[in-house]
């Protein structure tokens, strides 16, 4: 890739676009751009940087735009809107809304945030085993009805976990469960080798769920993994196992999910991700035995528009220096 | 110590009591010894071993036992009872249901399975640590009122736990906690040096409390350590610290922790200990606000009896041969 504009008092113009619905911690405010140009002096001297909110002044700022940042990009007519934009990059690691990538101009790379979500996945996914292999969401479900639910389990050493999806999360997740002496069987589109773990490709998924104890969902959503674990891939799953989603929720049948921890032949869900967010309170899924909501915390930070700006300010050197940028989103793979 | 008893063809008498109002895992049955005999077959022929429920035949046992195992040993006259008796091995690890030990014969040796907790130990808290960082308390709470508490946290690495109580079960915690990268203060009756952690004298609880995210009560049941945690030395814990109990339920104010996790003031707590058990149905603990009720899990395992029994003949080997038994319990220090 060439070098780029070696004039170095040429000024960029970046536009960081949020949501004021969105949580706090996914919103970049002024005060997050100005912390982020303290830490990165020398690039913040390239850049103009516009924030805005709600889509208010979102069209004047594209007409010069050359970067945008922003969850929910305007998708209509883009390269009219924005005829200078060069490079995109989304507020979270998963860009299933935004799929198909087909009014993504030419011309403009689409980056996503995985990678900030490492450090938490970790904790999580180590949290949510320890937690399935303790029963705790039938101790849960137990507390609920104020009954005792005295049964043991053995530790956790030795056991199996199957992680769907080896990304950022997964790997993450993998990691966590390597250090509590756990087998992780890693299952990934290509199946391709993986370093440390038994590696085996989706089109597998059905001849290796059954020898897993626990099953952590860490997969992007795309057109191959929506209803990957529906009614028939759950009955695969051992007597008594469990299963994490962290995920996406459109990757399991939560119906079927549901039906088989209310019989016990699942032994517990911890769930994470929903559809919609927050869960609405008429849903089932509140109230359904042996399964915690978790309320989409297990990947995310409170420093994690932080972390976001860092990494953007690293991926502009990086453009600035022609370098290829980190986490292109292959518009064919769709993520 | 004097070798003892050089004629191999001597066989000693061991009484194995049980209760059948415990629940199996806890229960020595003829199958569970014939197991251990298989296991340990030289050790084995120099034994008779006799099984017993709820007293029915204890005393006839008890008139030719060398040897005792039994979670609730009779106190009244017991030399009388067993003139032979020349130890008692408990169930449990905690002896304070047998506390002042002043009814212990002289000549009789009481040991505690204290070591059979350690690996299930480790397990429970590295979870207990990473729901408490999760904030999952408040989370199970919220869910209970189907309540969307979208809250983040930190990654748990680089915080603090405080251990108070670092035996068998203590010990294994913070090898858990250091391998999620959290900083280990030991806090021990004599705050001798431990190898890895930070090691304070109990007299010196109040002044370092105060620096842990984090307090896993993993101690013993004593007359020191009693209602140790009371409302003034939680109100010395950090705004927004967790608590988690896996050793007894005197040594914290469950009242005025409810009250400091009503308030806010402490973020949550994970509860596994409880006067009596199973705790009753009426108990307000059950719907205490981000305080969870785990019904006595964290340190037992499905193989308990296994692991005890196997401690036993172990035991039993060192005694044959005049070396010092494991685990015993001093009197006058009262574990």
């Amino acid at each position: 890739m060439p070098r780029r504009q070696t004039d170095l008092s040429t000024k960029f113009h970046a536009h960081f676009e949020s949501s004021s619905t969105k949580v706090r911690q996914f919103q970049v405010h002024d005060s997050d751009v100005r912390a982020a140009r303290r830490r990165h002096p020398e690039l913040a001297r390239r850049l103009r940087i516009t924030v805005g909110f709600d889509r208010d002044g979102l069209d004047r700022a594209l007409q010069t735009a050359d970067f945008m940042l922003n969850s929910e990009p305007p998708r209509d007519s883009l390269r009219a809107l924005a005829p200078k934009l060069k490079w995109i990059q989304t507020t979270g690691a998963g860009v299933d809304g935004l799929l198909p990538l087909d009014w993504l101009p030419d011309g403009v790379t689409l980056t996503n945030n995985s990678g900030a979500h490492a450090a938490k996945a970790q904790d999580s996914g180590a949290m949510g085993l320890l937690m399935l292999n303790a029963r705790l969401p039938a101790i849960a479900h137990a507390q609920r009805a104020k009954q005792w639910l005295h049964e043991f389990s053995s530790p956790i050493a030795g056991k199996t976990a199957l992680v769907l999806g080896f990304g950022d999360v997964g790997a993450a997740v993998g990691r966590g469960a390597q250090r509590l002496g756990l087998h992780v069987i890693a299952v990934t589109r290509s199946g391709k080798p993986i370093k440390g773990v038994e590696s085996v490709p989706v089109a597998r998924l059905a001849r290796v769920i059954g020898r897993a104890d626990f099953v952590v969902v860490a997969t992007p959503l795309t057109p191959e993994t929506r209803g990957l674990l529906d009614a028939e891939m759950l009955d695969r799953m051992r007597d008594g196992a469990g299963l994490m989603n962290i995920g996406r929720a459109a990757v399991v049948d939560y119906d079927a999910l549901c039906a088989r921890l209310a019989s016990g032949r699942l032994s517990g869900a911890i769930l994470d991700v929903f559809t919609p967010e927050p869960l609405p309170t008429d849903s089932p899924l509140w109230t359904a035995p042996n399964l915690m909501v978790l309320p989409h915390i297990t990947c995310d930070d409170p420093r994690y528009i932080e972390y976001l700006l860092d990494f953007w300010f690293d991926n502009f050197g990086r453009w600035l220096g022609g370098r290829k940028l980190k986490n292109i989103v292959e518009p064919a793979r769709g993520y």
